[in-house]
């Protein structure tokens, strides 16, 4: 870059939102990504890592000394500093707290002791509450005392002398109601508190299913420890539908698209290589057969076609589960039904599917016999692969592994070698 | 189900909030669903409809007459309205607004006038306005007025005599700031109206970016026809995010995963339909080496290994473009860089993994002519699946397809055609 360009670089930087910076060093290669970050301003370098993915972040903070590091993070609210700090060794993060005021300190420490995948761990301090004897009047001249309200405050918590969470005063019922009435009065309990250890998926889809812009965050005795805005729930929300999409790939959803060749290279060829031994596992099953394929060698030609049309069947059934079990659609009682409709499928379309590649097979290499093999492994294969998509990824989530990750690779497999083995055993059996 | 049962549902269907009801539906079999739906109270009929996606929403209207439809949707805003009117054939949407008062009924009209993926389709009428000049005194009364404000209601919006949007007015800057100020003296230019034409995605990016909880939307003079709640943003996000995962198995974000099989059946078919094309091309092309094949059985063995590891290098390069796409990471100046990148990556691979598969290769079938000759064949595949899975998706997306729901049939007929072609076409060539 000449020294022009750099001029315009430094000047767009400093006219975007962090967010926008955030966005922009994202999609820009290796070495123009660090040359940009020294051009944003150290005021907005915090709130630019609060933004950006977990491999961006890291990527950044290679080049911060931790002693650089507590005055970054000054301004940030406590649950974006807690996201920064966790990626942190343990060091640098009493470094930084001690640089803190005992209260902030207090704070960060509180959301720091949740994981990060849960409504403590995603939560703010900054709650702004209210006891519910006092009058709205009280409470107009309290919020005018304190000057300013955090961002995305929607309503008041109450609380009683324990700060235990009682409910909410919306700013709306605030500003409509009477202010002789007393904030029992007015106080809505439709909004309930949120278990600090609940998971983050789970605080989502009562955000969604709510329509809530922050929700109450409270200890396992009711104690009000924070709130949940709506902003930190979107960031959850497309993490977790870019999960699906991300680990199917073998990826994680934070996955740095422009990370440098050399870093990808590990993650890449791990993944070719677990595809490896699929493959290999696959090509040992057609090894089995090198006599009959030798005696008819329109086995090999064709002998794709079925593998194939398992996996597609199967990926269909397996990324429909997949997306059914995100969204917390199945159940014991659902399930049963589902498995029962994708074999119902996978036979349909197997017998649809095996009369066309049948015939043209039959007419490709002048052999009816040929031609109801194929389709009677067609059949097969598409009905193992409906299986195997319900079962595979429910079987996955049994065990505790991402279905996702896994998922396509195991199930592959399964119609890999079924198909290859229905296939060349008929053969075998019948044909040669 | 026994009338126990019944009593048990209608209970638990009446005690549910109508987004919970809604993810009920989405997770039963067609004959549950259809006996739940009758035990939704009419009241929350409307509600329950705007809650759920396309294809449930469509599956439930089927049930419902045109003539009960008005009554049902009574209550909804017009954002949920015009999104359940749209689905309607347009005698039942004339139906429809002939029974609303003319206010009503202008301002579903506004909203249907705007395609449903814009902000005009998204947006709400029921924005509060006050006047510049006014003191916060008389905004006070005016909202104790109005008695109740609309959900998500953060701010009100600031207009001049032509209703031209001027700024927001914060309830929070209101609740803390003193009564005799007028709203000038405190009025935020920070947020942008938004073009009633902008893309849905594009709204969503400005929210998240900016992390807003409502926004101003404006026809093309300026004028404030409403305003987007994030609420609404979410669902976009949630849609936006699930589309690419599930077009890539040929579905839309819609998939009703409990439709009945003969409805799923068609789509399922057609993917399988055009997969098969791309699986006979392949076969074709191993046709062309069937003397080759004959003479020498273990590249039929080997064979789908060449196939598979470009397929696999391939769509993870397909996914994370797709990706980047989605999220906005791409323009002219990083494709090039991303390009050499995956092409290095594709490189490295095939290096890496030519070696191994070589190796084993020439163990397993003794000969290291075959080694030489598969390994070859990887990189070649490799290196291809790297550029594919780059130009492929921009391709798509250039003339206007989607890359996620074609970008995988056309990338695999890619890295098998050339798999196929490199591997058994040197073995032609060098082997035998």
């Amino acid at each position: 870059l000449e020294s022009g360009r750099m001029v315009r670089l430094r000047r767009l930087l400093s006219s975007l939102h962090p967010a926008e910076v955030a966005h922009l060093l994202e999609s820009l290669p290796p070495s123009t990504r660090h040359l940009a970050w020294r051009f944003v301003s150290t005021d907005h370098r915090g709130e630019v890592l609060s933004y950006v993915g977990d491999e961006v972040r890291s990527d950044l903070m290679d080049n911060i000394a931790v002693a650089d590091l507590a005055s970054l993070t000054e301004d940030l609210d406590p649950d974006d500093l807690a996201s920064i700090l966790r990626d942190l060794p343990e060091a640098a993060i009493e470094q930084v707290l001690h640089t803190m005021d005992a209260q902030n300190r207090h704070r960060l420490e509180t959301v720091l002791s949740y994981p990060e995948d849960t409504a403590g761990g995603l939560m703010n301090t900054d709650t702004i509450t209210v006891r519910a004897d006092v009058t709205l009047d009280v409470v107009h001249r309290y919020l005018r005392l304190l000057g300013t309200l955090p961002d995305a405050t929607d309503s008041l918590f109450v609380v009683d002398r324990e700060d235990k969470y009682q409910g909410i005063l919306q700013l709306t019922t605030l500003l409509t109601r009477k202010r002789e009435l007393t904030v029992t009065e007015v106080m809505s309990h439709g909004v309930e508190s949120i278990p600090a250890l609940l998971p983050a998926a789970e605080v989502a889809q009562r955000f969604e299913k709510q329509d809530l812009i922050s929700a109450p965050i409270v200890d396992e005795k009711g104690k009000l420890l924070g709130r949940i805005t709506i902003d930190d729930v979107v960031d959850v929300i497309r993490d977790e539908a870019d999960r699906s999409l991300m680990n199917m790939a073998g990826f994680t959803e934070d996955e740095d698209t422009f990370a440098p060749a050399l870093i990808s290279l590990r993650r890449r060829s791990l993944w070719l290589g677990i595809n490896l031994m699929t493959a290999f596992l696959a090509a040992w099953v057609i090894g089995l057969f090198e006599a009959t394929i030798q005696k008819q060698v329109a086995l090999a030609v064709l002998m794709p076609i079925v593998a194939s049309m398992g996996g597609i069947a199967g990926s269909q059934t397996l990324t429909l589960i997949i997306r059914a079990t995100a969204l917390g659609y199945l159940n014991q009682s659902n399930i049963r039904w589902l498995l029962g409709k994708e074999l119902a499928l996978g036979a349909l379309n197997g017998l649809l599917w095996a009369a066309v590649i049948g015939v043209v097979s039959a007419i490709w290499f002048e052999g009816i016999g040929l031609g109801i093999l194929i389709g009677s492994a067609i059949i097969i294969n598409l009905i193992f692969a409906a299986l195997s998509g319900v079962v595979v990824p429910l079987f996955l989530r049994r065990i505790g592994a991402d279905p996702a990750l896994a998922g396509g690779v195991l199930l592959t497999t399964i119609t890999d070698v079924v198909g290859f083995m229905a296939f060349l055993g008929f053969a075998t059996l019948f044909l040669v």
